[in-house]
């Protein structure tokens, strides 16, 4: 290709707006438009980039079976409210942009697709027989972010690779799943990408087991949690882990603790000489489900350790039929004022009273209990008195009774032990998600009915697995890994180009002939060549071909009279002089060893 | 691939939903799956189809120097208002999905993109050193079709290829757009398909010639006039011809005719021994503009033609600054009622008084009065005499000053003479468009000011063209054109495998074998090949191929156990035995000839 048969688009400035490196150099490079608040056009060399990840996936995946199909992006509401999804998605998190059509239909802009594919496998699969197969697709999806940023990694329109297999009994799943892992292994590694692979939670998707792959790098939005020899990583918020041990607490001669204005856990610890993990911390949050109920949860959690609020979503979600729509910390003075007699804001304790809330609320009438291990562990602690600027020392969990909830809620964090028996502590890293991997087990075929009749000729749900891959997000959490001052240093298995061929002079007529014919005979060799062709001068060519990343540049200059050309490899290890005639040879066993 | 590895989701019956052949087809062979009206899943097979038909196109595009990239699918409303096309696509025709994010900002969903792509030039153009240049896309795209229908024909996804070339001269632009021309025509002549050239009007996308691609169907949703000599063809909404002459009409001793009940133009000859061509037909239209006007319309035709809708709608939205929304017929009574002083139904005359129009309507208080051609060159005529139960002699058309616009505005039909020197007459066909090629020329620039400075440095407006196809579209109106009653016969180009290879025992171990090392060999040759090694009778396995509609079969029989196989082509006209040996040869000797 000729950079004269498109404008390259590169900005000499960085721009404002972006504020992480793969942005930054995606925008520069010329390779985005952006088109909207997380709205972004991929210019043709973004494109190329997209395209050939899409390829390796395609070939990875096709090698174990799997057969491509393009699925709608409007998706009927129905199909949506048979799974149970509708509300979570358009009116919870929100993520899923809806409109109504002209009939006044609702229909969402799909973020993903279980619903359609199992509707579809519903109807194609009859028997044992035609189980297990894979299909996938790689399509724009699209998810209406609170706060779209960084470019591709949190866009509201992206694309990704999702597939879904479809099994006849859970074993099967399991198997394949396995095969998928490796699949995903390959897929990442051929982009020249190195990743992580963590247990995941399974979120709004659900089902069993799933992992997710990392591109660990500082500006990653998830955080990982792993052991040094690699024998535990997950991320955040799924992770469990024992935290280090509590600084133990003698019995205070005073059960009530005069703490005026000692509302943080770090006031009162300075004041009366405590540790935070000798405190115990109440959280209140609201619970809405789709049923409309509203629910109050007092989370009990030890004073030096945080709530994972996915964690609690996930435990509250069980507690009921209905779904778990939004879970939110009350802090709003209104609603407060509007459920509650008095609370002693900063001074809650675990033995709130249930006749707080207001006869005339709209919550139920009862506290949700939750006590982290944590908290539950402690003999004795310090919480709020539920009196203002008063706390109490507990000495037992006793007065709680039968009505609460002991789980793990909580972050797991750095310096965290593994286990019980395990010398092994938490490291933690950031991390982008470029791919994630679920057992549904037959979640959505229940939903959905999708049924096959089995060996014994009996009904059963089919069983499911689904495998996502965000290959915008993937292509830039690749300059994320692969930059340095000049630009982004693109792994060869998906720069835009291979090579850059740049004349110095495209005037002198001995250049000119010379940058044509190892134009054309890279061209015979199927090598991916870009012919910088523009009537610049070489300085602007050389900065341009270091922002945009080309692997490898050849450069035509005065030698040229000699046949003499430079081969450079981006990161610069790479400096030959040689004959045009020794070019190509060199050039294939250079980027080969890449 | 093996049939094994997806569900083929063949269907028995015919599904009683789709009217035509092509999308029987379609449905029969599990090539789509419908999902919501108008709303279609691809399934492998046929996203086959559709990738060798986006090949086909990049290879072909990429040969004239087009770049290809990817654009947004949701449009922010600010760019699509500044066009000045919003109102029309969200009210007036009303094809543009569009809804609101959270931050409750306007988003169409993308039925085409002149308004990104203009958007995306005015940022990176600068200088005429840039120009010319062509980017493309193959995208789905929406429209909220009043009334979907046929399948893919008229969906409300559909995927397709749209590109827009810049220029910096208008010259430029025509030659670039005759380039475009002759490429359109290889694309689908490599896609084995018969196309026609017509003129065509240029709609809502604007702009000045326009030409469209037609595949000629019985199925076709447009009308298309054309000479036997291919001097001329154009779609029923563009073409211009002369009518057929009318009879001469004598004078009539009355001027006003007694038509009681007469109400229809097959009526009053009946009654009064008149020609259709002798009698002046008026309708009245409402036009609806973006400033919210509303204008009423007189237009008057002769009794024979009938009237163009979409000529009256150019004409129309040229007399006005502000687009025009809606154009239609006024025949509610409310409405009549409402804005109107008592209207002669049925006996409505060119001469109809504005007064009639009440002061308190909220129309414009003067009708616009148009007479096509057809009816002004009458000299002496017939037509409603205002009056309930009368018509009128007419002996000329001095009545109506200078207050009418004469056109053309007639539907041109078979019989018409080409012109006024012209012995050819137009024949008629239906078609099916699969392709349309605009020159934009300085519409969109100007209005998203998308500027160059050309070699003076003088800023001027980009000169734009616009290049779609329907890709989704073509690959229906190819079954169209190729089927028999057992199913589609794919043009071997955009076929989804060009060979099925079938064992009609595969329990047989000597049958599996040779099966086997053919299906490897082919595989080694990169031949485009599906094994079908279900576990299923030869007869159903036949009668799938021929359904899919491979265009060759290669059968392993009982003869394999003297390595004989045979070769049979889809039509049945190639029908070989032969060794397994030669197997390979025969079959690209024969698949090149196709």
């Amino acid at each position: 290709m000729r950079v004269t048969s498109f404008p390259l688009a590169t900005l000499r400035d960085t721009p404002s707006e972006a504020e992480i490196i793969s942005h930054q150099l995606l925008l520069k490079g010329g390779f985005i438009k952006r088109v909207s608040s997380g709205i972004y056009a991929y210019m043709p060399l973004m494109l190329r980039v997209i395209e050939k990840i899409s390829l390796i996936i395609e070939k990875e995946l096709n090698k174990i079976g799997c057969s491509k199909l393009l699925l709608p992006q409007l998706h009927p509401s129905e199909l949506w409210k048979r799974s149970g999804r509708w509300e979570g998605y358009t009116e919870g998190e929100g993520i899923m942009f809806n409109l109504k059509d002209r009939q006044d239909r609702s229909f969402g802009l799909a973020p993903t697709h279980e619903e359609v594919i199992t509707y579809i496998a519903s109807e194609i699969v009859k028997s044992y027989k035609q189980l297990p197969f894979c299909f996938y697709q790689i399509q724009t999806k699209f998810r209406d972010e609170i706060r779209p940023r960084f470019g591709l990694m949190r866009g509201r329109e992206f694309i990704m690779k999702d597939g879904y297999s479809f099994h006849s009994s859970k074993e099967d799943l399991i198997d394949f799943y396995k095969i998928m892992e490796k699949s995903y292994e390959n897929i990442f590694e051929n982009c020249g990408l190195k990743t992580l692979g963590v247990e995941a939670d399974s979120g709004a998707i659900g089902g069993g087991a799933s992992k997710e792959f990392m591109v660990t790098a500082d500006s990653g939005e998830d955080s990982i949690l792993f052991t040094k020899s690699g024998s535990y990583s997950a991320n955040i918020e799924k992770a469990i882990s024992l935290p280090s041990r509590e600084k133990p607490l003698n019995n205070f001669s005073k059960s009530l603790i005069h703490t005026p204005n000692q509302k943080s856990i770090k006031d009162i610890c300075k004041t009366n000489n405590l540790d935070p993990s000798q405190i115990v911390k109440v959280i209140i949050y609201k619970a809405k489900f789709e049923d409309k109920s509203e629910v109050p949860l007092l989370v009990c959690i030890r004073g030096d350790q945080t709530i994972n609020d996915v964690k609690v979503f996930n435990l509250i979600d069980k507690t009921k039929k209905s779904n778990l729509i939004t879970l939110s910390i009350i802090e709003s003075d209104l609603e407060i004022k509007k459920n509650l007699n008095g609370l002693p804001i900063g001074f809650i304790g675990p033995d709130l009273e249930d006749e707080l809330i207001k006869k005339n609320s709209s919550w139920e009438k009862k506290w949700v209990r939750i006590v982290d291990h944590s908290a539950f562990n402690l003999s004795n602690f310090i919480s709020g008195a539920n009196k203002v600027d008063f706390h109490k020392f507990f000495n037992s969990w006793k007065f709680i009774g039968d009505n609460y909830i002991e789980a793990d809620i909580r972050n797991s964090k750095a310096g965290d032990y593994l286990d019980k028996d395990s010398s092994e502590i938490l490291l933690e890293a950031k991390g982008i998600e470029i791919g994630h991997i679920f057992q549904l087990g037959q979640k959505y075929s229940e939903k959905l009915d999708a049924k096959f009749s089995n060996q014994k000729g009996l009904l059963e749900n089919i069983w499911m697995g689904c495998y996502g891959i965000g290959v915008s997000r993937l292509a830039q959490a690749a300059i994320e890994q692969n930059h340095d001052k000049n630009g982004i240093c693109w792994p060869i298995q998906i720069s835009p180009f291979q090579v850059v061929l740049i004349a110095t002079n495209l005037k002198d007529p001995i250049q000119e002939k010379l940058a044509l014919s190892i134009y054309k005979e890279m061209q015979d060799y199927n090598i991916d060549v870009l012919f910088d062709d523009r009537d610049e001068r070489a300085g602007v060519k050389f900065k341009d071909a270091d922002l945009i990343g080309f692997p490898f540049r050849v450069i035509v200059g005065r030698d040229a009279v000699d046949n003499q050309v430079e081969l450079i490899s981006r990161s610069k290890k790479i400096q030959l002089k040689l004959s045009s005639n020794e070019l190509i040879e060199k050039f294939l066993n250079e980027s080969k060893l890449l």
